[in-house]
């Protein structure tokens, strides 16, 4: 039992504003509640009026002096908080506010909106909104919304931040006869936001696919935990909108929503295996394809047309999809060869030519299917003079009926001549589309999701015990002297702290103490002077290089702290640095950027000058960063290419550079105030890696 | 007078192989004629009929006794060459070939078709197919074609080379109202191609906008100098498919064309102008866009909506098309300001919020559409409880009226809510969208296009004086040699004649003359063994590097020969290369690539070991490659940003880049027998460049 099923399929509703005035947002409620062919009772509360659309009318809620679930509140915004006031003293489970006038309208609204919050909190009742549309149930029945259009029952949900589209939505699935089972306008997202409709649809037994359009994730966490859980069961295709600067602007002025960067999102959708789309029509075609055909057992995908040159387009975008071509059994070939005119071609794509009628769509279409090597197909028609669109329907409609297990879709191009066709195929659960391309795009993502559906869970990393303590006690010290930033000494014990393997380094004040740590580490080592307050170390005489004995150790010690008295009289620098020179391995760098919305992403890419020039990194958020998710982010650079071995080399340590990144994936989620995390560079060797250079910035 | 007029326009056509049976193609060609409404001759030929659809029969071509300008065959391939010949003796102009069973059915077919292509070169005839499905004029108007529909008469020229898209098109153009000036479906291209057509359209006072499906080229080189020129006249929307290694086996197999590789085509088209889609539906948006709305005159838009989700939607896509969101003049605000809602956002995206009707629409067009700074505007309605669709489009057309010299698209978002509106608008040309991603995807297209032809046209660079002579000695040796390959010293002298700086190297067969060489160049030096032979030299002691006195080089020469002598005593080497040690530069490479279809391609990108691995390379054509186009193909590679000056280096030479990629690129467009080149590192220095390693291949 879902929190939200009340919500849902309420006993009753009340309409707070009611109105016997058509036009009016008050009226409309209680006459879509009303058409929508709701079975429970309709309360309209107006103290100035008696009856609604043959409902009694209430004063206010109080004297209702029933049990309401769901209260939708559609009064001016100052009038609100009272409202809701008296519904949590009435016992109502879950309020809409359709009302403006809140967040969107800038520090006065806000304030009212987190008065609105809290009374909600106050008396445990959900809050949707407010400035939303409402929402609409298909299968309970309740239109609970004052949108226009109630629309099909389909097993689509679908969630959206903007009414707006919502409407459009509700108003074009009309002419496509494109069904839902729910029906979300978000609003403010001041109390239910995504994650909530989300985690409901993903266990409701009416929704088979879930649509989302947002702008911004209200809560990061919660989203990633339900997401990746709900996307277990059901597609979850996303369009988030708000990506570029301009968009974001706009998407600020427009709901005062906190727009993350687009890259994190991106790296969100994928790591909890959601679908992202990027235009509207996209989102709706792929809908339509995961809630009429299976999931694909493999990405083999095989083509049957009467043309050559929709074949070679669909072939095309078989190849830049990531898709493969099928390749046919040898009985599959003979007997296509056999029974297929000698000018046909036998191989994926299929061509039966252009005088084929339906009977020989059928014959190859059954003998495709049935091929193991075929995971799915597609049929491509183009209207020639012997083409028969409806038989061919037909005869597809009959091939999938045999083979339920696979998907299949078709694209019959043309107008008038072919639309038959189409509508049979549509009607038939068969979507069928004007061209190729998207027909290919659908199968695309199914591709895509059955392989994500497939993939073991991700298994989460055995607790490997950290030094927490150390830790702990660098950050106090560096607090302790007013500063934010870790010496680079510092910042490698923390790094160590958490199995990152670093060079050795240590701090020295004293030439025998330098020399002592440069005996401990081996030699050739550098010294470089350890002063938050040098920027410039190079330029002041601090650092010297390549050092291979105790007493070039002293004497460097010696001369550092000389030039540091020399040039900067005023700083005390706190000793010298001493670090074992490493030999060269290949260059890395693993980062870390702290989200506002989804807390501590981890990078990692190639390092060296040409990180900043290339941009080829790759993130991952960095709470349960799992082993496999850390090697898929190595993959995804061509940082992966110099690590397996380029040009002969032997290949790097693979799971050192993945030690090192769950290591500090695990050192950035535990200790919240880092701020700043640079391990540039980190280099691989075949055996083992050294973190060369550490930054952390703690606040 | 285009070559091709009385080929769209003839006084008289002839159909060889006509038939009184319905359902033949040669009854279908002559209805065809009879019902496009063609107002010349209709002569039917056929040995067995006295009259077909009502026009006298003749026995062959012979019998007509007068003029005929085109002539139309649909026989069996074995008796085509017959009727080509008669045609030809008969003074026939342009013959169209609409029978299959040539080149595409395999060798013997390809010697039918070439023998074909004698007969008509040998009468002067045009041919167009074989294979094909025939040819129509709207404005002649003549439908020379067995299609079964006639489309309307409109602006459109389409050119393809698949039959089943053109049926496919003229089918669907129908239902969606598109018209056309000309329609070909080019088959085999035996005779008449792409270039042809492409040629023609952009003369032809009836077609705005040419579109192309092809999939390849017929003769690259005349594409080239069509394209180019007939770019700056009209846009070309072109669909090149077989791109993927599957499409270019479905390509050969379908008309055994050779695909080239798609790297190369659209190096071509965007060098050409032209523009480049990647689906039908892209392909007739953009036409439509294109034939309704004047060139932008830059990349400024503006949106108006009455929501906030679709403003963002087309936010999002201004900014990832790379245009740009107007700033609109103070005045515009100010106005904008004073009349709207206080909810309403006064900058772009323009919001007039949800419950505007057409005047509030209207009113902010007019303010949006006058503004100087907005060079094309996008408007978009969502159906919500007071919009007007209808009114708005009124609104629309309306302002459009008033600022014609300014693109202007709409998306009207819903169904049944916003058709009527939405059919106003297409009507009055004035396209839209169901959402606003294609909007701007157009809108981005014609900006695009806009500042192509904006562009100066290319320079041809100044002739500069090579030195042809070297280059020929040189290959002549290395043929008398019999060799292909040349060595290091012969390649740089090639490379230097042609204007390219490369390191001092010289080949030195006596210890002698390596010193004299050394001491001419400057130390340090390397010696490396010279013998096309010996692949790894430095393995048997072929090379010594950072020799600095004439002595070092001397001993270095004698060891050199000895470690041959010892290692490989059945190799007598050339003798032993000299170069001077140059100082590390930014690390380039300039290659070539010898396309079959479209003749030479310079390279350029990154040097050194990252070439492999980033493969960040640009590409241009050879011939005729122009300064401002090595500017950009080094732009568009991120070495521009090493080269620019990268972290606080000062800018390498560009012009010294430039000065070497136009060298290589004449030298081979002169000298076609280069078939490998690569110039592998270009050293950039702040002045000046110097090649270190060049490798020609000569066949």
């Amino acid at each position: 039992m879902s929190k939200l099923s009340s919500f849902f399929a309420p006993a009753a509703v009340a309409v707070v504003g009611a109105s016997n005035t058509p036009g009016k947002v008050g009226h409309s409620l209680v006459r879509n509640l009303q058409e929508s062919g709701y079975p429970g009772k309709i309360l309209p509360i107006n103290p100035k009026e008696k009856e609604i659309l043959g409902y009694r009318c209430f004063p206010d809620i109080a004297a209702v002096g029933e049990p309401v679930d769901l209260a939708v509140i559609s009064i001016p915004a100052v009038h609100v908080l009272q409202a809701a006031r008296e519904c949590g003293a009435a016992g109502v489970k879950h309020l809409i506010v359709i009302s403006a006038g809140f967040k969107e309208t800038g520090t006065e609204g806000l304030k009212l909106e987190r008065e609105l919050v809290g009374i909600c909190q106050e008396h445990g009742m959900n809050l949707l909104g407010p400035n939303c549309l409402g929402m609409m149930d298909m299968h309970t029945p309740l239109n609970a919304s004052f949108a226009g259009t109630f629309p099909v029952k389909g097993e689509i949900a679908f969630v959206s931040q903007s009414g707006a589209i919502c409407t459009a939505i509700l108003d074009w699935s009309l002419e496509r006869g494109i069904g839902f089972s729910k029906f979300i306008s978000l609003g403010n997202k001041a109390g239910l936001n995504e994650a909530d409709f989300i985690e409901d649809a993903a266990s409701d037994p009416y929704t088979k696919v879930i649509l989302c359009y947002i702008e911004s994730v209200a809560d990061g966490r919660r989203f990633i935990r339900v997401a990746r859980s709900a996307a277990r069961k059901k597609p979850i295709i996303i369009f988030k909108s708000g990506i570029s600067e301009a968009g974001a602007r706009a998407a600020s002025s427009h709901t005062g929503a906190l727009a993350g960067n687009d890259r994190t999102y991106q790296t969100v959708f994928e790591q909890c295996g959601l679908l992202r789309v990027h235009s509207l029509e996209e989102l709706f075609a792929l809908a339509t394809v995961f809630t009429t055909q299976p999931l694909p057992k493999g990405d083999r995908v095989a083509i049957l047309t009467n043309a050559g040159g929709p074949g070679i387009i669909a072939a095309d975008n078989i190849e830049t999809r990531g898709l493969t071509m099928a390749r046919f059994e040898k009985e599959t070939i003979e007997a296509l060869r056999s029974k297929l005119p000698a000018e046909a071609n036998v191989y994926d794509p299929v061509d039966v030519i252009g005088d084929a009628r339906a009977d020989r769509y059928a014959f190859a279409l059954e003998k495709i299917m049935a091929d193991p090597n075929v995971d799915s197909a597609v049929v491509l028609l183009t209207p020639q003079a012997m083409t028969e669109p409806e038989g061919t329907a037909e005869a597809i409609i009959k091939a999938k009926e045999n083979h339920k297990d696979k998907p299949l879709v078709a694209s019959f191009m043309g107008g008038p001549a072919v639309r038959k066709g189409a509508d049979l195929l549509e009607a038939a659960g068969i979507p069928c589309y004007a061209f190729p391309e998207p027909a290919i795009a659908s199968l695309a993502s199914m591709v895509k999701y059955a392989s994500f559906r497939r993939a073991p869970l991700p298994q989460p990393e055995p607790p490997r015990q950290f030094d927490r303590r150390t830790v702990e006690q660098v950050f106090a010290r560096v607090r302790g002297e007013g500063r934010k930033v870790l010496m680079g000494s510092e910042a490698a014990e923390v790094a160590a702290a958490f199995g990152v393997s670093v060079a050795p380094l240590g701090l020295a004040t004293s030439h025998a103490e330098a020399a002592r740590l440069a005996e401990e580490y081996g030699f050739p080592v550098v010294l470089k002077v350890a002063s938050p307050k040098i920027m410039h170390k190079t330029d002041i005489g601090g650092v010297r290089l390549n050092l291979s004995s105790s007493e070039e150790v002293r004497q460097a010690f010696a001369q550092i702290m000389e030039n540091v008295r020399r040039y900067l009289p005023q700083v005390t620098p706190h000793g010298v640095e001493v670090q074992k020179m490493m030999p060269k391995g290949r260059e890395l760098i693993i980062g870390m950027n702290r989200d506002l919305i989804f807390g501590p992403m981890i990078m990692f890419g190639m390092g060296g000058i040409y990180v900043n020039l290339l941009k080829d990194v790759s993130f991952r958020l960095a709470e349960n960063l799992t082993r496999a998710e850390a090697h898929a982010m190595i993959k995804e650079t061509k940082a992966y290419v110099l690590l397996r071995g380029f040009r002969g080399e032997p290949p790097a340590d693979l799971e050192a550079v993945v030690d090192a990144l769950l290591g500090i994936a695990r050192l950035c989620v535990e200790f919240p105030e880092i701020s700043e995390l640079d391990v540039n560079p980190l280099f691989a060797y075949e055996k083992g890696v050294a973190a060369l250079d550490v930054k952390i910035t703690i606040s």
